[in-house]
């Protein structure tokens, strides 16, 4: 089954297959899979040990997100969100309920967030602190380009929180040249193409050290996770980790080395969205984003505007014929989405195109054809 | 390599297979998977859906156990905790940090909390609301009567939490006779022999619907998670799912059916921990707690009294031999612990003796041998 979903991904079968494994996380052999993990993440954040670090948490990414907050955020903070779509929405309501105050920055939902909006927000209202900056918004499809909205905060002398969920491990991400980036997080399972079960934040550590003590949680606090490795060693963890998580992605991330890391790995999403692009513009389908807009993550498409259509029977038709899309869309029209990341490369996305013609026909639903 | 700790523990081979598929967690062919784990897990513990609901958490039991003193404990509200050892250590530091208060009842750490303490702490301090209970205290090996203290608790009209973290699926728990219980939060790694990376509190729902929106977390909020489940449906989670942990718990709890359920499971444990203890005094090695006092999950064996004991020379040595225990202790005195859990046999554990003789004689610490 070709999994074409924003996360979790289709994974190499080497990295599943490093899961049905028993460990003990605390083994002498086992640490230092944590260990390289957590330095391997940093070289593809562009920084080093001697000025970040990376703490793992157990879950999903909204956990790491919210323990961002907490740990960067003083309690009752003033925190910009970008209304970037659901997942700053989500963003939103996580750090309200951490004790954030949240000030929402309205964003078109078909463009994306300006740098001079953050700045204006942000010279309007000294008390906010922070931005929360959701990368690759997974919603709409959209890239937003966070180092512009980073640089424009740390101009106006505020902190920034990225959610790079959706965008670590293939769109370009420097934090050498982002000191104000508080905490870049992200999970095992999109664009690393690990499984799911383990979040990350990346971040400095003096922020780390100055921040102690604030997160209100003992589970979600960074800056706990950070003390305890400085005490217990990088190969720890405070709990109990997801370790057959781990070891898969120890795997998968030898998989991005291998294949040329983030820019290579960019390359490969790009031709599966313009493969998939050029696809569904043949089967006589309207994506809805223009090429221009479209991000290399997710791509929403116009359901074929005919009462026959069903989200639910066009899902299962596809996936008699092996390829998994979400049963679910985001878009204010009917839509239907397809993840463009993972271990999936254009040829996939060709075979996908051509099940999605035969789906179509089979529902009755086909249009026209491309000569 | 047998595992021999007290989680992650040893799983079957045909639980850790499971782990090694791509699943999308929406997917119509996975939500049952989902439906069925929680219910399995509500009958395991004596109720159904028409009392009580099973909320999965992505993550440890330390984030399950935070999550239910957010939810069940009102803010800045008092806990009891009978201080059974370093667990119910971090359960004091987890539920202070979410900000409850609270109220530590000294317990000897050879010995098991009385109920009749319980009961005056409670009667000494009306503004305790909770009390906080640990079944099976890793660090001693207790097993503690958690059904009496949670009556002395509700007796007094207080409401309880249960860390049942390396007890559920094997100490018997029957919430049906325990209307007091406002959670019981457990692992799919311990006595259910999954594999690590998902919690689960089982909770009242008429209680779950009683305390929404006091957790000061959207993460670690059983309510919200309830609510999702009456929205969305039991087969849903809110936010992405470690889906191969869930995966090889589906598989391991057909086991836990197989085998006869939690006493037959309870019988195994107790025979392997009969194993043990009796092979350990053979070998001239003193268990740290009587057989009177020793639960059936987690030994704590006195390292020989000899200057040229070392803990981490006696794990490799165990190591080479294919038995993995752990490389800590937690006890006052030198010692080494043996999990007695896990898809572990008797067998099993008078493999591991032999080794630990074989290991011992490596050493030249071999004291003495019973005829």
């Amino acid at each position: 089954m070709l999994l074409l979903i924003p996360g979790p991904v289709s994974t190499h079968p080497s990295v599943r297959a490093a899961a049905a494994q028993d460990f003990a996380p605390w083994d002498d052999d086992v640490r230092p899979l944590n260990e390289a993990v957590r330095s391997r993440l940093l070289h593809f954040a562009g920084v080093g040990a001697a000025t970040h670090a990376t703490l793992p948490l157990q879950g999903c990414g909204h956990f790491a997100i919210e323990a961002a907050v907490r740990t960067f955020v003083p309690g009752g903070g003033k925190v910009l969100v970008p209304m970037t779509g659901q997942y700053a929405e989500r963003a939103a309501r996580l750090a309200t309920e951490a004790g954030a105050e949240v000030v929402g920055l309205p964003v078109p939902n078909d463009a994306e967030a300006d740098p001079a909006a953050v700045a204006a927000a942000l010279a309007a209202d000294p008390a906010i602190g922070h931005a929360l900056l959701v990368y690759s918004e997974t919603s709409t499809g959209i890239v937003h380009d966070v180092p512009a909205l980073a640089e424009a905060a740390g101009h106006a002398g505020r902190r920034v929180i990225v959610d790079a969920v959706s965008a670590f491990g293939a769109l370009p991400l420097d934090l050498s040249t982002l000191p104000m980036v508080d905490a870049a997080v992200f999970t095992a399972n999109k664009c690393l193409e690990g499984l799911p079960g383990l979040a990350f934040a990346i971040a400095p550590a003096e922020r780390l050290v100055a921040c102690q003590g604030r997160a209100r949680s003992w589970s979600l606090d960074l800056a706990s996770i950070y003390q305890h490795a400085l005490e217990v060693g990088f190969g720890s963890f405070r709990f109990t980790p997801p370790i057959q998580v781990l070891a898969a992605l120890d795997v998968a991330l030898g998989l991005l080395d291998a294949e040329g890391g983030p820019a290579a790995r960019l390359a490969r999403y790009t031709a599966n969205t313009d493969t998939l692009m050029d696809g569904i513009r043949d089967l006589g389908l309207s994506p809805v984003l223009s090429r221009a807009r479209q991000g290399p993550i997710v791509v929403n498409v116009h359901a074929p505007p005919d009462p026959a259509w069903r989200l639910q029977a066009f899902v299962d038709a596809l996936k008699r014929r092996g390829v998994l899309i979400s049963n679910f869309y985001n878009t204010a029209a009917p839509s239907f989405r397809v993840g463009c990341i993972g271990a999936v490369t254009p040829r996939d996305m060709a075979r996908a195109v051509a099940a999605m013609g035969c789906a179509l026909d089979e529902m009755g639903l086909r249009t026209r054809r491309a000569a």
